[in-house]
């Protein structure tokens, strides 16, 4: 291989460097699941593809890595395609093959050898030296071909007597004596068009159905996951009988979609959720809210806003303007406020079809400040002759209410109605997650609560609700404003030099008892030029550099040199050892 | 979908207990990686395939997971495929085309409408319904029709004027006549025969090119990767530049293979590598059976046994014996000494075309015990005549001395001349891990060095020396000698029970304040019967539960109740706090 490997677009590798800083994220992230009851759970990387196709919708079907199947995928594939249609393909190879053989007995006036000409000459035509690779059906061909040579025998004598009797048959009208001859006379089927136009059909189906639509399903059955929700609901219902419910699980892993990349986008990514399921409680949705709060808490990231709506709030508002398919153009609209204005967003609502009476019901929307209690009462106002709209608002004030009362460590929560996210699926509370102001990224979490989580694997009445961390965001946004304590990178705390194999010896004598005491420290493995020890220590960013030549070795000393400050000094073991574990 | 879901055969969900149990040995692992100077890399799921292609040996290519590109592969894969080929397959149609228009003039003495033919009809044809969608192809074919139309209408009219002058033509030489006309007059093509059957063979060669070995390089560019040593060989080339030498790196993380399933083989599992790259010195080779014993020791894990050998002195071996070709043999038959003893080694031996005399000459080998230096001068004995052996003598003779006189804390050390492992690529130290004696289990983790770990990416001399640790295996002894430790599983130390919303609040204060000093507890989510609550407690092995009614909410306390021992005590909140954090 000449060119310089690389990796697949939109995937990464990670440098120590970033190996550590994601896995600071993580570690954090982790912990608060585990203090808030969570517990991790794992599933595997690919699922089988019925778990997950038509679970995200069409475009994200279309997202989803297809794993081949191992082995001959594409013979199995001609298997599979075929096996249920032998009839049909005998049929047309048949008839294809009994059209030459008329063909060759009028322009020739005879056949040289018919088995050969049936069994060699016609495996090898193009059109069935795919099929015929199929040992179902060529067994079956050839077993048919055996057991009629009898009655093709016949025909072609037949075949021959008409030659005779006609001198020649009309060329003119080959295909309909063919088929008089093939069908009517010989196969005795009435229907003969009928046969041949499904003959035919056949034919032409199976090119147009040499796609990747319908291939894929024979070549692939497996998928990458696509997200961590749906393996979950997977999970849940296969395991039931082992889990105890309601059953708080985390699970940290990568995800796969083959998406456009773009900045902050992957084909492989983390995701970091903790879902509740098997309650209904909306003691989670205050707990889930809170957790939020740690994690950001944790990472020093102040002033996060933790955005929350509630679907029933979005349905109550469809009744109220009287629309429901325009509730999406609705909340795009309304979300557009801070930018366009009043009038704009009007504007825009007038041009998608939302009468202007309708949204003269719900002007309140237009100046929606204040508290989040004061929100909740001006919707609680709207939303009045909406039952369900009501219920989202008193499910809404309950979380509000308590949040505030428990208070939050470093986060704001606020009340978001255009907040419209996974609209489709999310049935209660929804989340979205906004970084601190002033940093230009978008939702660092989301989430919200699903009724049926596990009603596509068969187990019904399951609500669930749960939260996503955007690992690679945060981590965008912790670097953005400096929030990666310096420690980070796991460095060894000191580089011992190498002067040779006595010295060395000496050194690893020390280095395996600092070990024992869990010191991170490392031999030089070579003994070159002193001066590049020191300066892979310092690429490294090794803080220390101990040194042993003969003179400490016969003192039984070690010289311990700060690597920042350049100071040195002689020291015994146990002070050399002191040192480093207190650095 | 109305069967219960399940996971692909290979593949397997973790429980929280199991991942606890995962996750105690990969830390493990980590914090010794980290210990001995190894800092982490993380690389992408998949791969470019021609980075894993061909590196693995055929059967290695085999069991490689292909994901199937996105977006329409087949269409891809048609492009491709024909991409290049277009003249013969603008010929290919051509030549159909115009043996039908041939015949259609000879059996009905008239064309309708040649355009429309051309166009409309015979875009249909079966044969070009695939390789038509090429709008290359389309493009070309169409642009020529369109191009040639004058040339089509004289060649129709010379064969018009051919069929009046003979009236008819002979339909016994049909195809000749049309080769005549196609080819020899019309093409002005000499070679004729020769076209015709390029053009049978290019149509021939379609088909059969249509299997899995031709359609996989157009269908899937990027596979999953196979192990982590291939990876961080492509790694350290593209990342030559940043990386600082020696480069001691380690990488934790899944691999996917193919392979039938069995105990203890999956499709896809864990592998745990520590790698040094960039450095020949012997001390890395010490520095990794120290790294054995360290993990193996933590993990309570006592008497296994690190075994060690070098290719050299296999080299060594199959040159006294005069055979580096049936060196495997040699190994394979030494291997069952044990078994068969040494009459049946030798047989087996003899068998295998191994010669009496060079037998003869590593008779020392049969009685092959003593201490490691005991062992390593017998081999220095026997393989005095090799320069490559003597050199592999060395090299063990310096990391087993190193290693012996530093000593090893639980595990034990030794030399196994029939260890043959990787025998393809390692050139230096091969390492094998033996789980303790009593345990019915292969190798628990294995290693070695090879001289040339990136030249398959072009760069050249870049010695590396690794091991790695099995997961699914040392798990599986773990387990069996009941090393888990019993507090493994994160649950939460108390379960607050939820007696309704004031109730539920007042506790939820108290977890809020828990968790900030990072207590994990939790709270029953909904108000159900207290006995069901407290059965969720010991089913999720939580050891205590907190009561708190009206009575404790009055008097701001909280029943805090063993739910092992059964003991119940009422507390204030900073004596529950301290409870909880010291239990």
């Amino acid at each position: 291989m000449a060119s310089k490997p690389s990796i697949p677009k939109g995937t990464r590798d990670f440098s120590p460097a970033e190996v550590a800083k994601r896995q600071y994220i993580i570690s954090i992230i982790k912990s608060n699941f585990e203090k808030f009851g969570f517990q991790p759970i794992e599933t595997p990387s690919f699922e089988n593809s019925e778990t997950l196709m038509g679970k995200y919708g069409e475009e994200g079907d279309r997202l989803i890595f297809k794993i081949l199947d191992s082995g001959d995928f594409f013979e199995k594939s001609v298997q599979n395609y075929v096996g249920e249609k032998e009839f049909t393909y005998l049929n047309l190879f048949l008839y294809t093959v009994l059209k030459d053989i008329f063909s060759e007995i009028i322009f020739n006036r005879r056949i040289d050898d018919f088995e050969k000409m049936i069994i060699d000459g016609y495996l090898t035509k193009n059109i069935f030296r795919v099929y015929l690779r199929n040992q179902k059906i060529r067994d079956y061909v050839e077993k048919y071909l055996k057991d009629n040579q009898i009655f093709f025998k016949e025909w072609i004598s037949s075949l021959n007597q008409t030659l005779i009797d006609n001198n020649r048959l009309d060329i003119k009208s080959f295909d309909t004596d063919f088929d008089n001859f093939y069908l009517g006379k010989y196969l005795n089927t009435e229907k003969s068009n009928e046969f041949y136009e499904s003959l035919n059909n056949a034919n032409i189906k199976l090119y147009d159905d040499l796609n990747s639509k319908s291939l894929v399903k024979n070549i692939s059955e497996k998928a990458l996951r696509y997200d961590l929700t749906v393996p979950f609901a997977r999970y849940v219902v296969q395991h039931q009988n082992e889990i105890e419910f309601p059953f708080k699980r985390y699970q940290i892993q990568p995800v796969w979609r083959a998406d456009r990349p773009q900045k902050g986008r992957f084909r492989e990514f983390y995701q970091c959720d903790a879902d509740v399921v098997g309650s209904k409680s909306l003691w989670q949705e205050v707990e889930l809210v809170q957790l939020y709060d740690a994690v950001f808490t944790a990472l020093g990231l102040k002033g996060v806003t933790i955005k929350i709506n509630n679907r029933k709030i979005l349905s109550g508002i469809a009744e109220v303007i009287g629309a429901s398919d325009k509730l999406i153009d609705f909340t795009v609209a309304l979300d557009k406020l801070d930018k366009i204005g009043e009038e704009g967003v009007k504007k825009e609502m007038i041009e998608k079809g939302i009468s202007e009476n309708a949204i003269e019901k719900v002007q309140p929307l237009f100046n929606f400040t204040g508290s989040i209690s004061e929100k909740i009462k001006q919707l609680s106002g709207l939303l009045t002759s909406s039952a369900e709209g009501m219920k989202g608002v008193s499910e809404l004030q309950f979380i509000c209410d308590t949040v505030t009362k428990l208070g939050l460590k470093e986060s704001i929560l606020d009340l978001d109605v255009t907040l419209a996210r996974g609209l489709n699926y999310y049935t209660g509370a929804i989340f979205e997650v906004a970084p601190p102001e002033g940093v230009a990224m978008g939702s660092i979490g989301g989430g919200g609560r699903y009724d049926d989580l596990t009603g596509i694997f068969g187990l019904k009445d399951m609500s669930g609700v749960g939260i996503s961390f955007g690992l690679d965001r945060i981590y965008l946004v912790l670097e953005e404003l400096n929030l990666f304590p310096e420690t980070i990178l796991a460095t060894s705390k000191a580089l011992f030099i190498n002067y040779g194999e006595k010295e060395a010896f000496y050194a690893m004598q020390a280095i395996t008892k600092l070990r024992a005491v869990n010191i991170k420290v490392e031999l030089y493995p070579d003994a070159i030029k002193v001066g590049k020890q020191f300066m892979h220590a310092d690429k490294r960013q090794i803080p220390y550099a101990v040194i042993v030549g003969e003179t400490e070795m016969n003192e039984e000393k070690f010289a311990l040199k700060n690597l920042i400050s350049g100071e040195q000094i002689l020291v015994n073991f146990d002070e050399l050892k002191n040192q480093l574990a207190s650095s």
